[in-house]
């Protein structure tokens, strides 16, 4: 057995990787798998103190999969797994043991781990098929708000032309570059993810797992072997993909996986989705000039959102000029009429009123599924809902004793803090002792930011479920517009373009704040310290109370009137 | 007597201005006057329904003035007044009688009169030297935050290179193409705050005021005429203006009122302070290329600031190639060697130590005194500390009964939205009725702002005021500094010269957030929703119920550790 008092440090070898048994190195990742991830680390500086204790460094090659990861042969450094590793103990046994198995090393399986490992010391397992972080980190919000970022540029530039900067109208813009960068950051954040499990005495293995007992996995290695876990702990963290419609020649087109593949812009895209995924993708195309398409089903998108959310995005993205097709009857056929690279790829889409287009990429934003099929939950019998996330209860137990599910794969709040948030506190329930006995992760005013152009911002209630919730009579709204004052130097038919917007929905006569809905320029950073107040349970005075900050847009909130 | 009940429409005139008898018409503004002002409106779009009570609109011409108001013959059209209007009683009368006297139409003045006339309907006027909206407006927040959103484009510039967009490295800015725009949204506001006065009553007269018996003023106006005022309630809302040493030459340098004044940026410039405004102003002018340097007596600015703040910001400002010169010995003369717009401009500095240094042009940030001379408060005895400053205490009284302060002339919290707040407090306090017999302003955790770059924000004390309000032993720190995401595509020594930074200072056994510090991209718009949740008496425990925002930099605040 493989126990991490017995590890000890191998020999240095040329360039200081390693070859390990096969359970552990020159693992092929055959497939994206993981939740929408999170490094705490991911918007900050990678500051992480070399470890001074044994560590193993090896390299691991990742090649192309079949959804999209085609990083191929990128080479890595890890920095595995426990203080004393010794090489001599590890080949390969029949069944190891752990404390805490945990699948999928994205935000939310990497935060419950080191939960348990780095503050309770139980010995732990990750097991990721793909790259480590998951989908936040590699194929979610880390490249989305850096490409978000790379948009803003745009908009700077714009704007500096009606601030008397006299730039030129036809920069060119350097996509590939800019992407190299990206994959350069996420490398460097997987590389961070993974110091940071082996700093804190975290096993990986790269490989895919299944249930071959109630209480053991066995993980296939690219290497065609394979090995058995147990644990009488098991956390189900594999997250989601992006789903596909089953049409014809939906292979075609890509998912957000394959956006970030992307490496030269296609000069007109097809964006099929109204989720936040469709609206902040097609958001940053349109704003650096690809001629973007959205294709809806209804008259407005983020319908999960607040009315005036809905209205105004939707308005605002026809006003910079993104074609926002409305009761779009859908897509029935996808024709590759040429495969290529930005210009050069040409679709031809076919709907289903028998009207046709022809773009140079099709993104399909149509909504998620959990990463469940391969797991054979059945062995233990793991029950799933409708759509196939694992049914929890509020301590993310499944079904079946001893084994645990958060983040994507379980369908609620899909947000990589959430995963998180609950991945920790479920450590400490497991593992902390008596005191977290009922540790659980209130689900409650979760504050959760779009990043559109502009961006967007939500905590508590939508006006209408408000009104459902407290009645009418017991709900008031507090309402203003404006044109932030970055915009005062342009035409005025520009600034109103660019509109801010703020929603304040309390209930009852001490007017308790239920809901807050933002929208403009700078919001993406405003509302967490507002989501801080509305979970502490502030009222409109509270709000009131606090002295404005001037001159800024959040100072609208504490004067509404 | 002129009364409100009294006026009524005039006789529309070409292009739709009025010629109105002295009091009221033709005013020459003789001096910048007026508090740190604010317009409600200032960050949005000039949304102002055109009134469609009785109105008076009629032109004031501004010439120039000794202090630096030099826009030249601004012709305004100012709604003023009452319901309506009558000519034919508008001849000047001895001594007018109203139930509030406002001396200062900044944003306090405003604020506070607004409030008694709007809300309670009491018969105002307000006393202006200058133009509407005091110093915010005019001389400061306003037009220093659209200054600070200009210098912003270039960074983005700067940024925008390293994310791949071509961009010329020669980029022409047309400084007074800008200037004129901002000068436009001034004039803009000018024209809010007067419709804003004209729609709930409020009397305005443009001119100086003196007290010439304890309740009653006497108002100069520009063509010599005068008249005389009295009320039982008389608020001096006077603010300040910026200091000026007495040096030989002093003259020839500007001070932040003639910052705004520039059409052409000088090539080189000296400013002299370690205040806020110093840090402001020597930020942008650094930002956009000015080599500039700033003289200071210490080893770092922004001295009433936590350390941290002190501490980085004096660091971040040298990296980006701002001229610090600590412990600067002062300067002892200023001699004009020509005299010019922009490069045209030089000036010979000579400091104590008998250095010579040669600028374009120097700007004085050294402080503001209280615009009190004028007022003749000897009259009813209105008090002033060693300052200058009216004495007042927490319900903005002055020691003469009937007479208040508020705003920089009392030299608390010199902040246009504390002004705004106190004065609104002292209308509902004055005006509104027993419920309000003790309304006054909290001075307690007031957030705040500074537009350096990047910003700076705090609330609450700073970590030695703590450490000595509840002893060491009762005070924990909580920091971070990071890189924000943004930075992510820069070069490591670039990205090095970006920190963001945080500082969380918590008291006693339940962690209770006494002060929070912020500097870095974006904290401008992130500190208003932490700011009510500290005035709401936040723990740490609260701070990290709300689940994080990811990927932004304002998460970092609610998972520190």
């Amino acid at each position: 057995m493989l126990s991490r008092s017995s590890l000890r440090p191998l020999t240095v070898q040329a360039s200081k990787t390693r070859i390990l048994p096969s359970s552990f190195v020159r693992i092929q990742a055959s497939r994206a798998f993981g939740g929408y991830g999170i490094s705490t680390a991911a918007n900050r500086t990678a500051i992480c103190p070399s470890p001074n204790r044994g560590v193993l460094a090896f390299t691991s090659s990742i090649a192309s999969n079949p959804t999209g990861l085609r990083l191929a042969s990128i080479s890595r450094h890890f920095s595995s797994t426990s203080p004393a590793a010794d090489s001599n103990n590890m080949a390969p046994v029949e069944t190891q043991k752990y404390d805490y198995i945990v699948l999928g090393g994205g935000s939310g399986g990497s935060g419950s781990g080191r939960r348990a490992a780095g503050w309770y010391g139980a010995k732990t397992l990750i097991v990721e098929s793909g790259r480590s972080g998951g989908t936040c980190v590699n194929v979610g919000c880390v490249p989305k708000k850096m490409t978000w970022n790379f948009a803003s540029i745009t908009e700077a530039i714009e704007a500096g032309r009606h601030y008397g900067y006299e730039l030129p109208h036809d920069v060119n813009v350097n996509y590939n570059h800019f992407k190299k960068l990206r994959d350069a950051t996420i490398e460097r954040l997987n590389g961070i993810y993974e110091r940071n499990w082996g700093r804190e005495g975290i096993d990986l293995v790269h490989g895919r797992a299944k249930f071959v007992e109630p209480k053991t996995i066995e993980v296939a290695f690219n290497d065609g072997t394979t090995a058995r876990y147990t644990a009488p702990h098991i956390l189900i963290a594999t997250g989601g993909r992006p789903s596909i419609p089953d049409i014809k020649g939906a292979e075609h087109g890509i998912t957000s996986d394959g956006f970030f593949e992307i490496e030269e812009l296609p000069p007109k895209v097809a964006v099929v989705g109204a989720g936040y995924i469709a609206v902040e993708l097609a958001g940053v195309m349109g704003t650096v000039g690809v001629e973007t398409h959205m294709f809806i089903r209804g008259e407005t998108f983020l319908r999960k959102f607040d009315p005036m959310i809905q209205k105004t995005m939707t308005e605002r993205y026809e006003a910079v000029g993104i074609h926002v097709h409305k009761k779009h009857p859908g897509i029935k056929e996808v024709q590759l009429l040429r495969d290529g690279k930005g210009k050069d790829k040409l679709l031809r889409l076919i709907n289903n009123d028998g009207s046709e287009v022809e773009v140079n990429e099709l993104l399909w934003a149509i909504g998620r599924v959990p990463e469940v099929e391969d797991l054979h939950l059945n062995v233990p019998g793991v029950k799933l809902d409708e759509k196939g996330h694992i049914t929890v209860d509020e301590y993310q137990n499944s079904n079946v004793d001893g084994i645990y599910a958060i983040g994507d794969v379980t369908g609620q709040a899909e947000l990589t803090p959430v995963a998180i948030a609950a991945g920790r506190q479920l450590g400490n329930r497991l593992f902390g002792g008596e005191q977290f006995n009922t540790s659980k992760l209130s689900y409650d005013n979760i504050p959760t930011v779009v990043f559109s152009h502009p961006e967007v911002g939500t905590v508590g209630l939508t006006e209408p479920e408000a009104r459902q919730r407290f009645g009418d009579e017991n709900v008031k709204v507090y309402h203003t517009r404006f044109g932030a004052m970055y915009y005062d130097v342009f035409p005025a038919e520009e600034k109103k373009k660019n509109p801010t917007e703020f929603k304040l929905v309390v209930a009852g006569p001490e007017e308790k704040v239920v809901g807050l809905h933002i929208l403009g320029l700078g919001v993406g950073e405003m509302l967490q310290g507002f989501g801080v107040a509305v979970k502490m349970g502030a009222t409109k005075k509270d709000f009131d109370s606090c002295v404005a900050i001037h001159p800024t847009s959040s100072e609208e909130l504490v004067t509404l009137r």
